[in-house]
């Protein structure tokens, strides 16, 4: 069970999303915890509250309901509430799975794998944030990420994942919770990052690579596997989406980044943080 | 699973409420649901927004887990946010039963009976909009309403639960839902109706018979069962609490309230609104 709060003016603006699209974000992001653990999703639980009361509510829920079916999952209930504030958005995801994937499980010696390509939310973010126009794939990169709830159940039926994290805070951050539920050292190689074209068309390849190791909310899976037990191909194929080995997991703490001219330091800054908000 | 919206300025004011009350409230109210199954909890998530950000919402949410912890029940989870607008308390609540009870099953001949007693919470409201101070007992019933959740599971293992709610629209609102969903008509008697006698002291019989009848929030239980099936006395003693037949399932549609004169007439209004809010 894992509960996702979006609250206007802090995860999002009404002038960048589509009612029915900060519904959809919500329980996305909240089914992607799901997708973190290797779980089939049941069903979610939306609680709105909103002061415009009728007709903007409904596209929200409608939302939620179309990420919902999007992974099989119904809407199991939930609660509305007139509210003289913001437009609030908590959505609570319930899955089952036999044995739940931790992230507690990298061992040295273990790949780091990524889903997907990463850093088009955050430069998609930065572009509404500096009042320009996100172009369509950037946009959906934000407004529409797709839990990745098939690909990780594939993955741990292939017995694969020993820890297990959906990109949310920033693949730094997120290797950070890795390495720190494991004990263990996660050293990425910022030459291998999959940022997305688009990001990098964008941006410039710079601050793109930035947006990927910074920047959160691509909702990518991210797992540590045993050395050599990853068949790429077959998830490429199965999925048709990158799948791509990006650092490895090492004796010691924390989380460290292999430059393009072979040198490791610590990164520059940490994760997305959450309570200070992206807007 | 259920969920519990509570809105600052909708469905409670801070000067009322503590902040760890507002928290214990908004997670009695998702318990209390669990009981209306007679599910046992397994634990609660809570989400929580605010302006105020650190020690408030860990009051607020030190509340939630004392409310969990007074069922048996687990803090599993949930999330935080800065908000700029009101405080906002999301909990859901999380159960198991090998049976579900459900408000379905009132049939034709059955007696309707409540636990406790009602009216206490709509009571201590109406005073403190008057801008009035209720006494230590009526506070207690709005601030600190207790889920029924072992008096549920009791009369669920007993088996004379044929359709069962928790009262949250009072006692007419949620009768209500009885008779709709099982396709009956409920014929409330209310000289029977175990009024709180603190509201009564307060406000006066007539206008404490309506807060128990029209009040909402007494978390009660009310449930249908079998002529004759019900063992009171057993009940009162295992939990030191009223148990009360204030009505009985005929065939037809709708609640209707006995007056002390005897007729049968609709009553004047129906339950709780919502999304109208209380404040």
């Amino acid at each position: 069970v894992s509960s996702d709060l979006s609250v206007e003016g802090v995860h999002f603006r009404r002038a960048w999303l589509a009612d029915a699209e900060i519904g959809y974000r919500a329980a996305a992001a909240a089914l992607s915890d799901l997708a973190a653990m290797a779980a089939e999703p049941v069903g979610v639980l939306v609680s709105l509250a909103g002061s415009s009361g009728g007709a903007s509510l409904v596209a929200v829920h409608a939302g939620v309901a179309e990420a919902a079916r999007s992974v099989g999952a119904a809407v199991l209930g939930g609660d509305t509430s007139a509210s003289p504030g913001p437009l609030i958005v908590d959505v609570v995801a319930v899955g089952r799975a036999a044995t739940a994937t931790l992230r507690s499980g990298a061992r040295s010696g273990d790949e780091l794998w990524v889903t997907g390509e990463l850093g088009g939310s955050a430069a998609a973010l930065e572009i509404l944030q500096g009042g320009g126009s996100p172009g369509a794939e950037l946009r959906d990169a934000f407004a529409r990420p797709v839990p990745r709830v098939s690909e990780a159940r594939w993955l741990a039926e292939r017995g694969v994942l020993r820890a297990l994290i959906d990109l949310s805070d920033g693949l730094v951050g997120d290797a950070g919770h890795l390495a720190a539920a494991g004990d263990v050292r996660i050293v990425l190689d910022g030459r291998a990052v999959p940022v997305a074209a688009a990001a990098a068309t964008a941006l410039g390849p710079g601050r793109a690579l930035d947006a990927a190791l910074y920047g959160g909310e691509d909702y990518e899976l991210c797992f540590a596997a045993p050395a050599g037990s990853v068949r790429g191909d077959d998830f490429r194929r199965r999925f048709d989406l990158p799948l791509t080995r990006v650092g490895t997991v090492e004796a010691g703490a924390g989380v460290w980044l292999r430059s393009a001219d072979g040198r490791v330091s610590e990164p520059e800054r940490s994760g997305f943080d959450h309570f200070a908000g992206p807007v």
